[in-house]
């Protein structure tokens, strides 16, 4: 198995809903998106917001838990600055922060945000991952 | 905002029980790797495993919860074959098939398996994704 992921899937309770708070942060759609997905083009794979109901099923779990789900994604800048006006952008797009923007042990300044189904997304500055031009990280060998 | 993901993390009981699994897939964690966190260079983003306890704590949330954590991770494929061959390759490893592979609504063929904390990867075969070379997928515009 090469070491790659191809999607991440966020289970939504309404998918329109979802899709505007994203498309709000500025992310456009693919054109294959309708009131049951939506797909959006990231760099060399898929975010997909997707019926939480029907997601649980499709991976044959019975039900999806409520609360935080265990997964984080992150989005992350190439300064402090960003990771605010990030997350500023965030909450005015209709998120929650979970945590304001901090100094974090590891050496980074990084806070999170909940999308509208409290799916948390980790905005981070990491000055010892490199991001290059085309916003893939590369971490530390 | 770019239309990108640096990283996915996954809330683990235990990251080296966690991480044995990951390396039974073939993958190679960074030599930063310990007991508390493993990272894998992907595709453009790394994956990470990480206390749950200490995962949820960062994200701001009380408590992680139990069961389908409500977000799926897709491997896909160029084909069928080997959606069954990455199935069993998980299985072999230690993880817990959710779902067999089978034909699907929407024209793929696709399974779930789920590694020791429950996580659910969806392995994918979908024919309307370009998978280039480097493995980045191309959804349609």
């Amino acid at each position: 198995m090469d070491q790659r992921i191809s999607a991440v899937t966020l289970g939504v309770a309404d998918v329109n809903r979802a899709r505007g708070f994203y498309e709000r942060l500025g992310w456009a759609p693919s054109k294959g998106s309708d009131d049951k997905a939506a797909f959006f083009q990231m760099n060399g794979l898929a975010l997909m917001l997707y019926s939480m109901k029907e997601l649980a099923k499709d991976a044959g779990v019975e039900r999806p838990g409520m609360g935080f789900d265990n997964v984080t994604i992150s989005y992350n800048v190439p300064s402090q600055a960003e990771v605010k006006q990030v997350l500023a952008k965030a909450k005015k797009a209709g998120g929650t922060i979970l945590r304001d923007a901090a100094q974090q042990f590891w050496g980074g300044f990084s806070g999170y945000f909940a999308d509208p189904d409290g799916h948390a997304w980790e905005v981070a500055f990491n000055p010892h991952w490199k991001i290059d031009a085309k916003g893939n990280v590369k971490i530390p060998k």
